[in-house]
């Protein structure tokens, strides 16, 4: 097949779109791939649908090899099964709601977890019909608070959603690797480099759960990685916890004279100055730094709770968000500490804290801080610290949370080595739910001994729309969008320069016969455009393979550009199907 | 390719779902097509997305050919361009509106010319480039009030929508019969049998308007044809107007005295008792009846409204609403009566309606009710008639509307003959907007001559999921679906029967060797199920080639059956692929 350009429904634009704050979205604006709608939707064009149909299709046929098969669900869901998750409430602003002409609830749906299990509750009954692993590539909604990325954060996206439904744990491993094998050959296919990292796997109550990242120093997601092949995103590493220390022979906790010493580095200085240790000085990590934050729980409570962590390391927001979900987190504000009188800001100490406190707010800690270990840290009074202070003996805490800073060194908990932080950009996921909804929903089978058990589950995404601008993130330079070629909207973009007649004859044929070899041709047949413009243009809409014909057409001969590499080379016209076919 | 039914998703029912009021629904529900989630809002089972994947190739393929290019929308989209339009408001309860976390309105769309006016807006400023044809195959909303047809109405619902944009009229001319074009193909390889009739273009501003109807008795739409070629539904069939007559020397209007005459057949014989004509008796036909109605409009304003026609014909109030959309219209209550103390009710004359009544009320005419013509109606006192009140002399009317039932034996507006009436499913429809929208939206072009130009708009619409059920609807038996070739879910249905090895071998070995012939085969393999709930399922799956492999594989004979006609024909199995691949 071919499309005259002359024909196609486009219209490249020198400017950058005022609103795009990402190269993809540039790119893809400027080029005619997509136009935007309203903040986060977007209408596709013509060379958009394209390569969005190509990545669907790589989709599609690695699903089907992974023994996946296609639904298709609506986004207009009744309230009913997400209110009975918890859903209906837990998404808060993040879902679009609406009601019907009879005033009944519906929601937009973000995700599909539990019409599809209720699909399989109404179809199944047995074992017998297990494993079974169904996907839709639908369009999806979220009222994302801040839709600025072009399609990599849209409100109204595509998505890949599969779900696997087993009757036994190791039904659902099986499952799982099916999935995430398929993952891999899709991204593959895809031109996509990828590592797979350990992700949390608490917000959605499941067990195990990896995302598919897409290395790139401009993505938005930081994660982990050792040199001896440990990997995660920053929400799921987890620390090595040290031994505990038997308590018996600690030196006691004493009580330091009253000083101004509201920060760490004023902490530690004070403490080498005043009692120094014998074997090296004080440093941040001997403190224990206690952090206040509010939570807004999802019945709109606000409840104060305190963590306690090592005092060279700060608090990260997006563990504490995983660590707190579904609650929203802030940091305390003044009226918070105005309420809770035993908080002495500055010089707050784990005696204030916790269940046995006497302000009874709840307090968690870092997984270092184990029995026995002793450290230095508020008094709960104006300008008082105290140092060794032994968790276990002198204090508890209500619970161990991961909520400190990660930090480059830090050792990989499989004991791979030293990690190292990289940033990237989600691409897939894959996790498995258990039973959480199965339970919730009553999806039941009858097992080989006539016994109800419950169905576990996988849930396994590929953002498509957000892939596209991965893929487009991540291909491109100053000229404009440089295409794998797998997802190319044509395979060959040919380009007819100049007002001979022969440049046009000799391109007609040209393209007749890649058409003959079953290529998608893209003909720059354009009559009164400057092969300036159109060089251009070639360029921004980034076909991997561009053919010109031009001057030296009459004596038979084109040029084949490489779009990626640049390179241009002069053949025979009668060589060049045979080039590009193969190239 | 291959599916085997031992692993497709899938669970045929042997009773009817309890919402299911039509056939298609029915079946598709127990076939294991379609599930419902939500009143007019469904789930696609894979075959069922297999049929709808198929229909839509086909759409796609004769788009591609009538040389319309391929868009997608989002289906959330903004409120101000409807609002500019209007149709904000007009949809009514019809449309799904909800807001996003800032409290913005929009919509879900239940028709995109809105925004693709102002795509072409945003990319194109020139004639040269015109016409441009662009389509999408896009899920639609609206939230019907009764969605008790499964697909047929349904809330959620795929459309394929195009829209031509032409400089000229003669354009618009091209494009809308390219467009035609192309949907007589579709419908011919869809086997959709369809009559092109007349629509009324009022309710959307538009000139030129036709819908491609399937006839069928259970259609929910009537439609009127004669034997001399015209068609048009109900709505946009017009009445041959009688010559004015001149007013000079026709009698004078006479009051009748009063009597108990308020239906129209009791004013007939009391007209043939007291004032019997010399010609022929009195009819129906001669007497002019008033029938009030109360409009709502848009700003919710009540307004009634007055109808005058011929006694012998009823209002229709399908004619009705498509003569004052957008405004509601029901029958005047009782109230209405009181309110308007000049109305008699059964006695309700000309004089008492129009702008030059006395009581004020708009007062629209049958087209019949022409200048000169002299009718036997109400005088506006109880129990009082009048003959020979004339029009255009005793009384006039502020317009004429086409708003009386049409019957059969009435006159084509054309000449052709007397028509008959017949009933239909609306399966596409064809419309010349013309300048209605993009007038609003500004939607203009540079002419041959540097001028600006309003560009002018065709709006062409095909229910995908509705077409699907519509062929449900005409292709089935009281065992289940028999879906045409070109859309059925499997090219050949294979259906191993009993427990002899020789029977799988045989199967097996069919499949494969169809398969190489590049069918799609769906192979019934499951060892446990008996030949009877087999054939059964391959009846009610309704594929219209199913192959029985059973006693006789032994000695390489295998049965055809023929789903449509139930023929079946035992052939060697050697021949059974060309006869498949040929038949």
């Amino acid at each position: 097949m071919s499309t005259r350009l002359s024909q196609l429904f486009v219209r490249t634009l020198r400017e950058d779109p005022s609103d795009a704050e990402v190269t993809s979205h540039r790119l893809l604006v400027r080029a005619g791939y997509i136009r935007r709608q309203a903040p986060g939707v977007f209408a596709w064009l013509p060379l958009g649908l394209r390569v969005k149909a190509k990545i669907e299709g790589i989709i599609r046929d690695e699903m089907a090899r992974a023994g996946a098969q296609e639904v298709h669900f609506p986004a207009l869901l009744p309230r009913e099964p997400y209110e009975a998750t918890g859903r209906w409430t837990e998404y808060g602003d993040g879902m679009f709601r609406l009601k019907d002409r009879k005033d009944a609830d519906y929601l937009l749906a973000p995700t599909h977890e539990e019409p599809f299990t209720l699909l399989v509750k109404d179809l199944y009954s047995s074992y017998k019909d297990l494993p079974v692993t169904l996907y839709q590539i639908q369009d999806k909604y979220r009222d994302e608070a801040r839709p600025r990325a072009g399609l990599l954060r849209g409100r109204e996206f595509t998505m890949k959603d599969a779900y696997s439904f087993d009757s036994s744990d190791e039904g659902l491993d099986r499952s799982y690797q099916a999935q995430r094998d398929a993952y891999e050959r899709i991204f593959t296919r895809l031109g996509l480099p990828y590592v797979i990292v350990k992700a949390d796997a608490g917000a959605m109550g499941g067990s195990k759960s990896e995302e598919f990242l897409h290395p790139t120093e401009v993505g938005e997601d930081t994660f982990v990685r050792s040199a001896g092949g440990y990997a995660a995103n920053v929400e799921a590493f987890t620390t090595i916890v040290p031994d505990e220390i038997p308590l018996e022979g600690l030196a006691p906790a004493t009580e330091l004279a009253p000083h101004d010493t509201p920060t760490i580095d004023t902490l530690v200085a004070y403490l080498n100055e005043v009692a120094p240790r014998a074997d090296r000085p004080w440093a941040g990590s001997d403190t224990l730094k206690n952090v206040i934050l509010a939570l807004t729980h999802l019945d709109g409570t606000r409840e104060i709770v305190a963590v306690g962590l090592p005092g060279d390391r700060e608090v990260d927001m997006k563990r504490v968000e995983v660590a707190f979900y579904p609650a929203e987190v802030e940091p305390a504000t003044d009226a918070d500490f105005a309420k809770n009188k035993g908080l002495v800001k500055g010089y707050i100490g784990p005696r204030a804290l916790g269940s046995e406190s006497f302000t009874g707010i709840r307090y968690y800690v870092d997984p270092r801080i184990v029995s026995g270990s002793a450290w230095a840290t508020g008094a709960d009074a104006q300008g008082v610290h105290v140092t060794n202070l032994v968790m276990g003996r002198d204090f508890t805490a209500d619970g161990v949370l991961e909520v400190a800073q990660v930090r480059e060194g830090d050792p990989a908990p499989d004991g791979s080595g030293p990690i190292e932080t990289a940033r990237g950009m989600e691409i897939g996921h894959v996790f498995q739910l258990g039973r959480k909804y199965a339970e919730i929903l009553g999806l039941k089978v009858l097992d080989e001994n006539g016994k109800q058990v419950t169905v576990t589950m996988g849930s396994y995404g590929i953002g498509v729309t957000r892939i596209l601008a991965v893929i487009a993130e991540s291909n491109n330079d100053e000229k404009g969008l440089v295409w794998p070629e797998n997802v190319s909207p044509f395979d060959v973009h040919v380009v007819a320069t100049g007002k001979d007649q022969v440049v046009y004859d000799v391109a007609e044929k040209l393209v007749a016969d890649l058409e003959a070899k079953r290529l998608d041709v893209l003909f720059d047949d354009r009559p009164k455009v400057s092969p300036g413009v159109k060089f251009g243009d070639a360029e921004l809409l980034g076909v991997p393979k561009i053919v010109v014909v031009g001057r030296s057409a009459g004596e038979g001969v084109v040029e084949l550009w490489d779009r990626r590499t640049g390179e241009r080379t002069p053949v025979p016209v009668a060589e060049a199907v045979a080039a590009l076919v193969n190239g």
